[in-house]
């Protein structure tokens, strides 16, 4: 093995991925390009190309591709012992509809530039293998599920996910990832694409899904962790239609009973904020029905999702309990009755306390300006932590927020969340 | 002229028609049926449905079948002075998109079921010709026009009215005019198809669309007021689509924002109510964007359209004021922007306090148990009274609110109101 490399060292190499980097990112929004955003459904064609860009650059790169049954793509660097628990960074490829380029995306090529970087520097073969993952189907708009690649590569697919419909083809799970060559019957077995031992260590880079970045004036954070939610995918109100003129005290209006829901809500995330108690509320559907509203009815059903997430499980556990007694008190006033439908929930993740330290020593010795950061979002490092590997996240600023076409981020800081990616693999990953 | 009859002579007449009257809603509950209601879009299939129904029992009856440039559809008992100003009777044959069977169809089967009773009693020939009009296109719901129908007829169609477009086609109003046979381009002239002097008084006879005759326990209310209204039928909240994430600090919720208008409306009204001035708010289209919404987008835009009616301008005026400081005061606190869109109004309309007191007379002489009502609904008739024609209103009990399939009216309770009618016509159409 060559001599350790110094830090100046590794981050020169990393700068010099900028091309790497940049061309990876323009060709991929633009050929996944809808409106003034991307769209990648997962399963879908723009996630397809993006898995396709990859393999390409991958193989231009010399590294291996291969995929899983659940059409997960891997790119490794094979290490000396294959056998070992391999290193694998890594994020998602598929966005919401109309959403940003970086969302996912950034935290793939980071992987792929990280090794193009430490393999420019004359480091020999690494230890493990060390792994890119592009993941399937991480933004649950398509599916109402959280994880659906990761899960799938870990053997941890909830019994029904395979059955779930993407909102927009109604096609399940299974057929989507059958039409594309995948093997389905393969992800409900007792045999995983990733079996317990072969990653030692997820860490992914992410693109910041808030502006905490841009308000600190920082370029990146190391993650601490990610919060657990649960949620309501498919709530509704049921109240009773009416006419416009149908005096105050004769109505059951669904659309007012869900607004109370969702001010009462508002004002609980207030009070948590006023606490220093980080959570989120976010109610994305909320909406009468298509089919039959119209100006002059009185709305007879209101249909909703609920996504409540907190850091802290007595937290959640006290946001729930508050969510029904909000929802009793709106039924009693208004007499309506809700109905929430079924109930999903995602544990809390925390990064690992050995590969936060290395990380955050790597920002140091690069001398970069830094913060650490709850993850405001959901990530696919809590599938991997839920399945007890250890993980870790990077997060780079984006002006503009995430799930919209505005989202931005920035090359240089890419490429500074970049080289604490690479330097932390430099550090662990060339074990004698 | 054989000698006038007796009050119970009417009443008994009228009573005679219940055949009439049960055959005809029947038959278009039957042709117009769509799930658990009916659906007669205007210029649509339901609609047609109603009117050649309506020609078929007229024709059945012996009496004049015309159709005007707009395609409402009259019926006519051919006066002596067929020059003088006619009586009319009559309502609107659309429905609302799986709607009740007698909003509208109730007031246009009453005028019919009225004539056939008066004939029975050998009157001979009325003093001047006595008219069913059944009116196209009432429910606003379609074009997003107040009293289409009635207003082509009068002449007071406003300016862009032919270019409306129907919610559901998208086709103009024009278009579907023509596409049925009428003529369009003869409705924005100086010769209407009613011209002023032709309608001596307008009568409509309306199913109640609130359940205040159910409380009152009485089969039927003699009109005094229908309400005026300001509406802006397509409205939006423009805020910002984030990530599910997004801490509170950085959100611009349309959604919330829109909910906060809705429940300060509500409060406006609450506060009305206690003081016992009348008014309503309906809030009917109330939605996040369907080809953009998802469980982990925070609402960037949110659409709705507003209704807001009461009885006295200076309310109106008043809640005008309210509704735009609530907006100034949410858009301040949410870093949102309201797009009201076009603003619409009809005016209010009291009913003529010479035809008021002849159908509480009859009412009186007929012994039936009545109550007076402030209309809860818009009307026709108010389209009558901008045009200067003198009109009354009589409402029949309605167990289950209207603009829903549960609607539900007695036949005994629509004969008791058809009583009314006939009276009246026996009083004012039979003079020497």
């Amino acid at each position: 093995m060559s001599p350790r490399p110094s830090t100046s060292e590794v981050a020169a190499s990393v700068a010099a991925q900028r091309h790497l980097a940049g061309s990876f990112l323009d060709e991929l929004r633009a050929g996944t390009r809808d409106g003034p955003g991307v769209t990648r459904a997962a399963y879908g064609d723009g996630e397809e190309f993006a898995h396709a860009l990859l393999a390409r650059y991958a193989t231009d790169l010399g590294l291996e591709v291969t995929r899983d049954a659940a059409l997960n793509t891997y790119v490794t660097w094979p290490g000396r012992d294959r056998a070992a628990p391999a290193l694998a960074m890594g994020s998602h490829l598929d966005s919401v509809p109309q959403g940003g380029n970086f969302d996912g995306a950034a935290g793939v090529v980071a992987g792929l530039a990280a090794i193009a970087a430490l393999r420019g520097l004359g480091l020999g073969r690494p230890s493990c293998d060390i792994i890119v993952m592009a993941i399937r189907a991480e933004e649950s708009v398509w599916f109402q599920l959280s994880y659906t690649g990761s899960r799938a590569a870990l053997g941890m697919l909830p019994p029904q996910a395979l059955s779930a419909r993407r909102t927009d083809t109604n096609r399940s799970l299974a057929e989507h990832i059958a039409a594309l060559g995948g093997h389905p019957e393969a992800l409900s077995g007792s045999s995983p694409p990733l079996p317990p031992g072969r990653i030692g260590a997820f860490v992914e880079l992410h693109i910041e899904q808030a502006p905490s970045l841009v308000e600190a004036g920082l370029p990146i954070a190391i993650g601490t962790a990610i919060p657990g939610n649960f949620r309501h995918p498919s709530a509704c109100v049921i109240g009773q239609q009416g006419h416009v003129g149908l005096p105050r005290r004769f109505r059951h209006d669904a659309a007012l009973a869900a607004s109370e829901l969702a001010l009462g809500l508002d004002a609980i995330w207030q009070e948590h904020e006023a606490a220093r108690t980080p959570m989120a509320v976010t109610i994305g559907r909320f909406h009468t029905d298509a089919r039959s509203h119209g100006m002059t009815i009185v709305p007879g059903r209101f249909d909703f999702s609920l996504d409540i997430r907190a850091y802290d499980e007595a937290v959640l556990t006290g946001l729930e309990t508050r969510l029904h007694e909000l929802i009793a008190g709106i039924e009693a006033r208004r007499g309506v009755r809700f109905e929430l439908g079924p109930r999903t929930s995602a544990p809390i993740a925390r990064a690992d306390p050995t590969i936060r330290a290395a990380l955050e020593a790597g920002a140091r010795e690069l001398d970069l300006s830094w913060c650490l950061l709850e993850s405001p979002a959901s990530h696919d490092a809590a599938a991997f932590a839920a399945a007890g590997i250890p993980t870790g996240m990077v997060f780079v600023r984006n002006a503009n927020g995430s799930h919209n076409p505005s989202e931005h981020m920035e090359l240089d800081d890419l490429l500074t969340g970049i080289a604490v990616l690479a330097h932390w693999v430099r550090g662990v990953g060339f074990v004698a």
